[in-house]
């Protein structure tokens, strides 16, 4: 959450991050303005100075850095992206780090430490005051990506019995209220939330209704371990603006917001785009190091897979000294069924992550695809085999090429579907491995089925 | 927004959609007890009922939906998927689809009316009474995936002098408020938002204090044609629990609340993930024939691309003849550059998308590609090398795939990122076109740079 300007009239801020500015602001850097620029930036939401630091380059980002010491919204930090983020913490050192981490809300602060390795943690953590400090603790027990860490501590709860003006009495006279709310909870004699009653709903009603009466009974309750994946999706089903977080035994322990499930939306979509890609958890702030190290596995793995369809080539190498038209026309094949299998699989990993494929409809999808995958692949069997029948005046090697087409385009569908329906089953994301299984799958039955039937027909 | 069981204290609803209900009332189709399958439906949110009705097959969800005809929670009709509901509304005609329609808020039965085609849609409207009939179309006439087309036209306005006290009775008496709302606004005498002050600000606030001193100055305004992937970045980046949205002179016309962005932000991810791998605009419940035109289009790109690539291997037909191990060998080198170019690819359309990368750090992203590319390139260069050499006892096929290698994986770098920000700088989402320029490239490279070398050096 934001507290955006706390209570009172807000002085004017600049929303919006205007290349201008941002030029403005690195030639004052650069010209050894310091003031000037602290001037640009301080204006701005803390959001988008956080943006500015992203993407200033590293020696910018140090004075300006070093020139906000002592007036950097703490805000700012929990905005920053992790690889941003862990020179700005060196840069600042643990005990600035500590003040602005004990200013944020428990959510906000350990959304900033968690992207701290174990050692930093440490050493800003011990800069905590005590009671700050035991609150965030608890919070980083909970493991990452779990509703526990998404949470705020501090809600309102009342009694079913209370009334609407008592309620609101209650609200006026307590100091130490959320920075924002949007409904209240009601819970029974032992913390158990049994309803939820919106703001606008309370200032609606009389003030001798009881809020038993105005409550919206059974509300939404994830536990502390619930992972983030599964609390967005209840946001997004059921509309909510914020959700109750229960201990195991049922008992109101925090709040998760709206606006900290918008974030881990765009996290997960992230993620598994990147995944598709065969990027693993990565962003583009990232130093070389790094990104030339999380990329090189998957380039490991995808050497592997095409080595291995290769070696299937090199089984027919007779057939190629040949034929050396086989050589050219080989890898349509393989790219044509490389496509056709990377288009369902996104539809399946999508469908998964989205609850719209599940155990209910997989067969249906499963007979759709393959009914797609066979007309399309007739379609461009025949329009294949039209184009290497003409290129090479042989005919033969025109229906040779249109069935190996067949045959992996259909191949394509089933492996399309049924590799990350696999994996979903096997517990494991299916955007994470699909790709390089569909991939390499089509790969080796596209040069398989051509090749093979050529040197079965065509020899 | 979901109006979860209006006031007062809702029925017991069941959260949640369990593979076993779902069977029982499959089950319970099957076997023609209708009313038993409506008992175990009725009780879900309406969210749960369209995913329900999206996932049975074709001959139960015409018994379900016609079982349920007149019960049928106008929102379960909202939430259906494309598709699903032209079928739907087919089946329920034009009558009780207007009646569900002039239930809904505005923005819902938009919602729901952009999703059928032309006719479909006048057949309904036509059906609607006037009033509301006019307020939907009023919202139709902003372009698709508008802020207009997102906004609900219920909100609170309040001038700067009112009291908390006058804004709260105004509040209590008034009958014709929003279902769910989290701030009010502050208009000045032409109606145009000068602040918004949260709900639990004027709970905590006594009556006698004015609106003007304790709201939040400066609100973010959108205009009514705002692009709704503009509006979902707003929303993200400041923590917006709702938005005003004003006409061209800067008057408020209307509101948009943070579950439709959720929506959003969900769909355009989807957007970004399916464009990638080359689906356009499409659902898991597309009919065959959907689904397949669709994919057909950019099959036929591919296959465009892939006859390129083999006629760039045809030009070096006499070389492959005489070292047939060039045949078995280049797969690797196309293959190689198209998952490097592809996983830089994914990163910079993510980036562009999360507005990470701009122009201020493009010329540094461009850098630090092209270095990452140049070690990749360089390991796999030896490791390919190493490969090739032993496998055909020809160190100078090493030699030359290794330097094809190194040529391919740099211009994938290059290609991964310029694509996207060519595509981008010229007004093209970069996620449509982006894969297959790419793949283009690498595999002409890849071709190009290893059957080239080889002509050159080894024959």
């Amino acid at each position: 959450m934001s507290a955006q300007g706390g209570q009172g009239a807000a002085a004017d801020e600049v929303h919006g991050l205007a290349p201008e500015r941002i030029r403005a602001v690195v030639r004052a850097l650069g010209e050894g303005r310091v003031e000037q620029a602290v001037e640009l930036v301080e204006p701005l939401h803390a959001a988008d100075i956080a943006d500015l630091i992203d993407l200033v380059g590293r020696p910018e980002r140090r004075l300006l850095v070093e020139a906000m010491r002592g007036v950097l919204d703490p805000e700012v930090l929990a905005e920053l992206s992790e690889e941003v983020l862990e020179s700005v913490v060196e840069q600042l050192g643990p005990a600035d780090v500590a003040a602005a981490v004990t200013e944020l809300e428990t959510d906000d602060a350990v959304d900033l430490l968690e992207d701290l390795d174990e050692a930093g943690q440490r050493q800003v953590l011990d800069a905590v005051p005590v009671p700050e400090r035991a609150h965030i603790e608890a919070a980083l027990a909970y493991p990452e990506d779990s509703a526990g860490r998404l949470m705020q501590r501090d809600l309102i709860a009342v009694p079913a019995f209370w009334t609407v003006g008592q309620t609101i009495d209650y609200m006026r006279e307590s100091d130490d209220l959320p920075d924002e709310f949007y409904e209240i909870f009601v819970v029974d004699p032992t913390h158990r939330p049994i309803g939820t009653v919106p703001l606008n709903r309370i200032m609606r009603t009389k003030r001798p209704v009881l809020v038993q009466a105005i409550m919206e009974a059974e509300p939404i309750r994830v536990e502390t371990d619930t992972d983030q994946e599964e609390v967005a999706y209840l946001f997004q089903q059921y509309d909510m603006a914020s959700g109750a977080v229960v201990d195991a035994s049922g008992r109101l322990i925090g709040v998760i917001m709206v606006d900290d499930v918008v974030d881990v939306i765009h996290e997960e979509a992230e993620e598994d785009i990147l995944r598709l890609a065969g990027v693993s958890e990565t962003d583009i702030n990232a130093s070389i190091r790094t990104t030339t190290q999380r990329r090189f596995i998957w380039l490991l793995l995808n050497l592997a897979t095409a080595i291995l369809a290769s070696a299937v080539i090199a089984q027919f190498d007779a057939a190629i000294e040949k034929i050396v038209a086989l050589a050219i026309l080989m890898p349509i094949v393989a790219s044509m069924g490389g496509n056709a299998g990377t288009q369902t699989m996104a539809v399946a990993v999508r469908g998964l992550a989205t609850r719209e494929l599940t155990v209910t409809n997989a067969r249906r999808i499963v007979d759709k695809e393959l009914v797609v995958g066979f007309f399309n692949g007739a379609v461009f069997a025949l329009l294949v085999g039209l184009v290497a029948g003409f290129w090479f005046t042989d005919a033969a090697l025109g229906g040779v090429i249109a069935a190996a087409m067949v045959i992996n385009m259909l191949v394509a569908a089933l492996s399309g579907i049924l590799v990350p329906l696999g994996f979903d089953r096997m517990g494991v994301d299916p955007a994470v491995a699909s790709s390089v299984f569909v991939t390499t799958i089509t790969d080796v039955v596209g040069f398989l089925a051509f090749l093979g039937l050529a040197a079965g027909f065509l020899l």
